[in-house]
């Protein structure tokens, strides 16, 4: 028997969307985790019912994450993956033929096997030699780790429960001492139409601001997210997303992708004037 | 006592939002109009159930729909904008000061007299001199014309009902008769994240592009209209739109915006590849 589930993006606001059938509800340590089919979105993930992923747009969040980062580092070898256990961004960064080494550090194991078994075109990835796939708390880990990586990508939930931690200060500084001199973090930083989030993307923002010489912010469309609009920022030690000769690689490179691509690059990175005041940018 | 009202994105997807107060309602002779009050979004116009506009993000839309077409052309004087009742499209329209003439050809007067009510921040803008506004049907409107003018702005709603043939290769050929010479047509032009309106937008851009020489499409964030993300469609028969000298006249101009600034200019018209696509267009 369908339903129509209610994705809230405030207190004052949800997406709604029929479901025809549950394929899977289970309670991990951590969340309920669901999979329910959907006449508009093909398969979609929900944790303890907020939206994760959909099989249909998905594309847009993973390749908005991954790519611009990628393309911006000369050379990006190793890369650390922080959430993500739906292993989408995994898939992404292993385009990129630089890659030799992709750590991958989920909290909740269980996200990855239900993955497995309904989003297999994702999570197929992780057989990939050069992967490794840890299922541990994100933030304890780049506390204590002694490696170093060329890019980190922060795939994290919302900011509310364990998720909250990688939206600090403290995380943000635990990840720049284990970038190299030239590396690069990249965040997805919620949606500014959303006022709760608004202020999230400003403070995280200033924070990153007081690390990195260069952190800039770009949007995506994505429908299935808060309000349909979704920031990342970009925060690197030496590498400018706005270089002309990215163009190039970007061209060279001919992945194959749904959303991004050599204009959206640079396009993205344009951002509405109430954006930029949250940024305290110019327009 | 308050509800929450359902704004049907398709059949199977919308958006919902809490209503704390119905302010007006009305049935014209050709629709239902209501004004409600939403903490989410302060005062939103209903017609016939469906979203038009709302206090808090009217600015997106209304800005992009009418200043990179004022900024593309050298000297926009003599203004047509065809429905746009609610006159956020004319209140833009109005910062241009090259305007000397706008007609605003408005199906049903009751949005105009209902709007002058709850959203007198826009309607005072017919308060102008230069202001025509005329209570008729646009498609007849145009085809019976005899003046020329600079620019149209064709400020629709959705392609169901009386603005169906707004989306129609007569229309635009309508439009393209009374353009002057070097005369730009914009049109709102749905969302390509849903399936059906993707279809509308793929046969309104050939049908543009079978009639004016310079068709180009661009994209903006506007939370509370279908998916989250909007096209236009500029079509020009002189001026380009990515033209290097429109920067500055935007810098120059140095209006009051909240969406629109030079940066956003040419960003909006870097498309996903899937829009491209549907454009069919190179990425």
């Amino acid at each position: 028997m369908s339903y129509w589930h209610i994705d809230y993006h405030s207190k004052y606001q949800a997406l709604t969307f029929e479901v025809t059938e549950v394929l899977k509800s289970i309670q991990s340590p951590y969340q309920k985790i669901e999979v329910v089919e959907t006449p508009a979105y093909g398969k979609v993930l929900l944790l303890d019912d907020d939206l994760m992923l959909t099989e249909k747009d998905e594309f847009a969040y993973h390749e908005m994450l991954v790519h611009p980062t990628m393309f911006t580092h000369s050379y990006p070898q190793k890369i650390l993956i922080i959430g993500g256990g739906d292993c989408g961004t995994l898939t992404r960064v292993l385009q990129h033929k630089t890659v030799e080494k992709v750590v991958i550090v989920e909290l909740d194991e269980m996200v990855t096997q239900v993955s497995q078994e309904y989003f297999p075109q994702l999570v197929s990835s992780t057989q990939d030699p050069r992967v490794e796939l840890i299922f541990t708390d994100g933030i304890k880990y780049v506390h204590n780790c002694t490696d170093k990586f060329d890019v980190i990508l922060v795939d994290s939930t919302d900011p509310i429960g364990p998720a909250e931690g990688l939206f600090r200060l403290s995380f943000f500084q635990d990840c720049h001492k284990i970038l190299e001199e030239d590396g690069i973090l990249c965040l997805q930083s919620e949606s500014p139409w959303i006022p709760e989030l608004a202020e999230l993307i400003s403070y995280v923002n200033q924070d990153l601001k007081s690390l990195f010489p260069v952190v800039k912010a770009y949007g995506a469309a994505i429908q299935t997210y808060q309000a349909g609009f979704w920031l990342f920022q970009l925060a690197s030690k030496k590498y400018n997303p706005l270089s002309k000769e990215i163009e190039n690689k970007i061209k060279e490179a001919d992945l194959k992708t749904k959303y991004y691509n050599p204009n959206i690059h640079y396009g993205a990175f344009k951002l509405p004037t109430f954006v930029n005041e949250l940024l305290h940018e110019p327009s």
